[in-house]
């Protein structure tokens, strides 16, 4: 879905992170690595989406949207780190630090996250205002109130079983976050009014946990090729998830509730019949 | 020196490390820990002093110092984990890793530079276009071609001697690029025109490189207490320094060569005796 924007996500994506110099071969070998693993681009393509059904020009949300990939890649690289949750493996290939040592990894986690604000500062088509809002929204929604507060949460019931309250606010900080970001800069690049904005942030929270909860899903019926992870690796440990709470059609049920909700909120944006199909494409996604 | 911007510096860095929420407890514990360890805060008063010699409000340039001092600190708590340096203590107290587990001080580090952003970003006062303009130097000298570029050579010449210029190339990342930030960040949100943005990052390198050999030699002839680590901490690994390569006397010489041509620059700045006497602070400094 929204592969219209793939060739530009991928292009900008190899541009920024050119080999620069000898010293940082390694570095950026590793950064390129983990950044070109054949992710989805969900974060990016939605951000230039609602960049769009904003009325904005797609191509100027770039950087923002390269930048909030960049920072979905450094997360990965560093929550596979062995003091974290010590996966080998990332979408089929060696995770970053089996690839290229943990010194090497940590580098390239810090260095895709500080070079993501440095592209996203550099959107030169677009008023410095949306920018500086933009930044302040990118940068809380990936620190201690987004992104990183649920890693904590994470971590913190590693080994005991978490109750749902704890599930839904762990999926609304670790995964909602960054597709919030995705969907709110979108509409403050375009210049979109608060309201517009905080429309953009319910819809892409909601699309956001149907996401997770169909990933528990596949993680128990899914294939372990298509996926790319071991078939039950969340449900081996003793961590609650929203399918073990719940139950398999509950959740499923669930996943359909929350996307129809997306898809009537997003009937206030024009143009929005991609990002209905786009909702519409996680209620069955099979990776 | 500079002791004025002391209790500004403090009370905005207790300000924006208040703990949250019980969720994020231990995270905050781990940030405010680390960044309350005594360190000198030689980064946010030289940038908020290159405000004040460049016509701006003092002031107005808090939320940038703050940043910057959050940014070094997240860099020692990276610097310091096993796969890094692996070093069990810092500035006297134990490390970190070593205080609060390796995976809440890798997430304390992140959350440092991922809420520099936010913080910086939300610098009320300062017209957008210079914030922009100097979160987009924030980062540069923070990443790849910076800092993180610093550190990549650290790592490559972790058991080999490096020869004079990588020593000097890595000084001139790994310490420079942060005060280069301070200095020319300070002249940038103070609307500052060019040449002296440019002139203002050559007096900070000049300082960086002198701050930088003045380590070396205080860890051959420093006093374990007042420097809070292990004299000798670097000479007895196989690392080259520049008091490894060229000599204490050398340079010593050197140290005061450096600080006397940034203080020749700096009388191009109004009102620069405070930058001055900082500069000559560093040719004596004992810790």
């Amino acid at each position: 879905m929204l592969d219209c924007y793939s060739e530009l996500i991928e292009e900008k994506l190899k541009e920024v992170l050119t080999l620069k110099g000898a010293e940082y071969d390694i570095l950026l070998e590793a950064m390129n690595y983990s950044a070109s693993a054949g992710g989805k681009r969900i974060r990016p393509k939605l951000l230039i989406e609602f960049m769009r059904v904003s009325g904005g020009n797609p191509e100027y949300a770039l950087n923002f949207a390269v930048a909030l990939e960049m920072i979905h890649t450094y997360s990965l690289i560093h929550d596979d780190l062995p003091c974290m949750d010590n996966d080998d493996m990332r979408r089929g290939k060696p995770s970053c630090h089996k690839a290229f040592g943990e010194s090497t990894a940590l580098l390239a986690g810090d260095a895709l996250l500080t070079e993501s604000f440095s592209l996203a500062a550099k959107s030169d088509n677009i008023p410095t205002d949306r920018i500086v809002r933009a930044l302040a929204q990118l940068s809380d929604l990936a620190g201690v109130n987004g992104m990183i507060g649920g890693q904590v949460i994470d971590l913190k019931y590693e080994n005991d079983k978490a109750p749902l309250e704890v599930v839904l606010e762990l999926y609304r900080l670790k995964t909602g976050a960054l597709l919030k970001a995705a969907a709110t800069i979108g509409c403050i690049l375009a210049g979109a009014d608060d309201v517009k904005i905080e429309k953009a942030g319910i819809i892409a929270e909601k699309i956001g946990l149907a996401f997770q909860i169909r990933d528990d899903i596949l993680d128990i019926i899914g294939d372990e090729k298509t996926l790319g992870k071991p078939i039950g690796s969340d449900s081996e440990s003793n961590k609650s998830t929203y399918v073990s709470i719940v139950g398999i059609e509950q959740a499923q049920a669930d996943v359909e509730n929350l996307t129809n909700e997306a898809i009537e909120l997003l009937a206030d944006f024009d143009n929005s019949d991609n990002l209905i199909s786009f909702a519409k494409s996680m209620v069955l996604r099979q990776n």
